[in-house]
């Protein structure tokens, strides 16, 4: 293991770390929040002198081999959340460090589960944080200081593909650097975009920067009890499109600047994506409308509510607890399904269902025509055996993640659709749950040993499961490493 | 495909199915239940009447491919199912034919699960029909036939894999109709041996009878309405050790049989499942133990459920539905897990989930060190690549229409811990569930468009999937065969 290499990239990453601090610590002294002021800043200067004693001189070596990439990134992932949690607990608003830890571990992962009943008592600079924490998770942060700084060399594709959600990084591996910031100029032209447009809906200024960060990292903290739920119809429209977009596979933004826009149209995933969202809001809409409210509002919460859902950002304008049964177990189904690979969202991803379904038919048509070879194809290209082998070993350790997580939470003695959705909703990145962690609860119900479990679940969703469990096994084997 | 053929092995089948109805009848005129007697008389004569109909003459070519070979075994059991529904129909018990059916199909699928709140006002003849049809679906009574009958030569391999559960049919593959013979006297010594030691700790004749039936195919269908809870400590034990017997691979019975002592001792699957077993029910043990009931008697209720659970059988001796939820979950994660291949036993087979749990941690060690090539081994030989592949496609399956049947019956508007155990309990051919279908419940509740989907659940998760799914694919391809 180069473990000088990896202590410096942890270095400059809390380094980095201590910058992002800057925009709450700013919003602390905006609203005269003079504890917080100390708080973020505080941290951010303990941040910048534990940076520099961690990142030492430059290592001389800096290749980082694929195993080491996946440690690296877990670390740092876990050295993040234990700093971006210090200020929200010296800010007294969290005075169980547990729940800082799982407070901001939701915040970066994208999950938007909360440990708090009342969020409006939160000072403005705690909420900005909650919030930028969701758009500094959302892409991938050891990725944007592999764009910023001339780190790792080709070694970055190793913490890169560690990091980036879906099946594989693709072409875009080759040109890491630049492609990168491509990418980060995508993402950042997007939020603004809907920030603007926010703001034109009457939606307040403050707001319309958390909501922003918040949907462009499909994170789901909101700034109100309510979530979205008291906001006009227009910005839960735009929300709504918002989510929807920022759970496609940037692979299409990507094409679109490229000015490739026929490839970025054919997009198998980004249709098949676009497939499930109409037929749930379809369903969805046929069971819930009942007369009540009229067809156009109940089209609209279904489709907020399957866009939060799908895309794994976690905002609610109604409490679907209270929908029908049919509708409840559509929106625990796209729990799992997630969004496109290569957006922020989480989940399993739609490429990685689309796969799987693909290859139930192509086995059940071998066994009708044994004769017939056929391969697997998705986005017009052979499905390589090593994507399908590591999509299986993905479901399986997804499955045994998830089966001994639902295991270990439910020696709390909550009932088993809590425990059920509440990993669903932390693995996969969600937010609420269903029954008592749904909507309108939240997560301080579980014991501390059952919050750092979904911790665990939301750090291994958000890294598609293998850098913590790689990480995990490295604890026991480091001897035979050296 | 060789419609004659198949034609003329349903033929032959419910002819045999005849044959099976006298037991019942003997019973109803032991009994002096008339309309029974008549019932399944009537019935059996239909069946002669109708298989010979459909047998015609022997057909000349006698080869049977893969794919006819999974269409045959789902037909077959369709066709099996409605016939043998038919007399529980006459009988007046069953005044919905669906209730019937669905009841019939449980219990050749050996599930277990029932429409009836109160099994007690049944007739004997009725009673000793349901726990017979555990016995004759659990080892499979195409097999049966084949062994009895030279029917389709060197074809019969293609039904045999279709109709035996687990990932492969291995090794006794080669010589079928003579291994077959050996299975079905070591299932036929083993049931009498059960018989004989319930008589003894001084269960009644009519029950031994029943329990031993109903256990040898992990069935669960009782004669009282509390299952197994009102018998005597020393029955609920045998039954206990029997459930766990009939659970494990017949391999190793057929290792003993041939005086392979050390060969069977050493079968990994078995020392799996007898692991999973034993740490259950420590686990439950321990969680259940609250000093109201002795330790002793704590570990038997432990052990009975457990066994009961995980080898599919269904019986129970407690409410579990009353345990805290840790243990129900437990129960719920053994629902999954299920027994041994080549056993009698449902669910996704101990030897499915080892090997998908030794692929993840081969895949680990790879991450770390990519340049060791390792294989992954199971009872000592390594996996073929076409076993990973099918148990892979098994897995997707399996999650697929596991999901999908959730979703439609959550239609009825139960809650969902009753949909989804209601859905574990029938594909994975168990039983009871939790919630509104518990131990203490049965399945009337749920609509009739539900009771068959899970019919159509549990004639999946006996035949392993495929030979539905197939059988379904088949329906819209028919054109392209011919």
């Amino acid at each position: 293991m180069n473990y000088r290499m990896i202590r410096y990239i942890i270095g400059s990453l809390i380094q980095m770390e201590a910058v992002m601090f800057l925009l709450p610590a700013f919003t602390a002294l905006l609203y005269g929040e003079q504890r917080c002021v100390a708080a973020f800043l505080g941290v951010a200067l303990f941040c910048v002198a534990g940076g520099q004693l961690l990142k030492g001189r430059k290592p001389e070596n800096v290749t980082i081999f694929s195993s080491e990439g996946y440690v690296s990134v877990a670390v740092c992932w876990i050295v993040m959340s234990i700093c971006g949690a210090m200020p929200l607990y010296f800010s007294g608003y969290f005075p169980n460090p547990v729940d800082a830890l799982f407070e901001i571990v939701s915040g970066f992962t994208t999950t938007g589960a909360t440990i708090l009943g009342d969020v409006e008592i939160l000072p403005r600079s705690v909420l900005m944080w909650r919030s930028f924490s969701h758009w500094v998770g959302g892409m991938g942060v050891l990725v944007f200081m592999l764009a910023l700084l001339p780190l790792a060399g080709a070694s970055s594709m190793h913490l890169m593909r560690a990091e980036s959600p879906g099946p594989s990084v693709g072409k875009l591996v080759p040109k890491v650097r630049s492609t990168a910031k491509i990418l980060y100029a995508i993402y950042f032209f997007m939020t603004v975009a809907e920030f603007l447009l926010l703001l034109l809906s009457g939606c307040p200024l403050f707001d319309s920067v958390n909501l922003s960060f918040a949907t462009a990292g499909t994170g789901g903290f909101g700034v109100l009890n309510s979530s979205a739920g008291e906001y006009n119809a227009a910005v839960q429209i735009i929300l709504t499109v918002f989510m929807i977009l920022f759970g496609v596979n940037f692979n299409v933004y990507f094409l679109i600047y490229s000015k490739n826009i026929r490839d970025a149209l054919r997009c198998e995933e980004a249709r098949i994506y676009m497939g499930i969202i109409g037929v749930s809001v379809l369903l969805i809409t046929a069971n819930t409308y009942a007369g009540i409210r009229g067809l156009g509002e109940t089209v609209r919460h279904a489709a907020f509510q399957v866009a939060s859902i799908i895309t794994t950002t976690g905002f609610s304008t109604v409490d679907f607890e209270l929908w029908p049964e049919f509708s409840r177990t559509i929106l625990v189904i796209l729990m799992f399904v997630g969004a496109c690979a290569g957006s922020t969202g989480g989940g399993i991803k739609v490429s990685r269902i689309a796969i799987m379904a693909k290859t139930v038919l192509k086995e059940l048509a071998f066994m009708i025509h044994p004769r017939k070879v056929q391969k697997t194809r998705f986005e017009g290209k052979t499905v390589e055996h090593e994507v399908l082998r590591s999509i299986n070993v993905f479901l399986i350790a997804y499955l045994g993640i998830f089966v001994l997580s639902v295991l270990l939470i439910s020696l709390d003695g909550f009932d088993g659709i809590t425990n059920f959705t509440a990993v669903a909703s932390t693995i996969n990145n969600i937010g609420p749950g269903l029954s008592k962690v749904g909507p309108t609860q939240n997560f301080s119900i579980y014991s501390n040993a059952s919050k750092l479990i979904l911790t665990f679940d939301m750090l291994a969703g958000r890294l598609e499961i293998f850098p913590m469990l790689i990480l995990c096994t490295a604890g026991f084997r480091r001897k035979r490493w050296n």
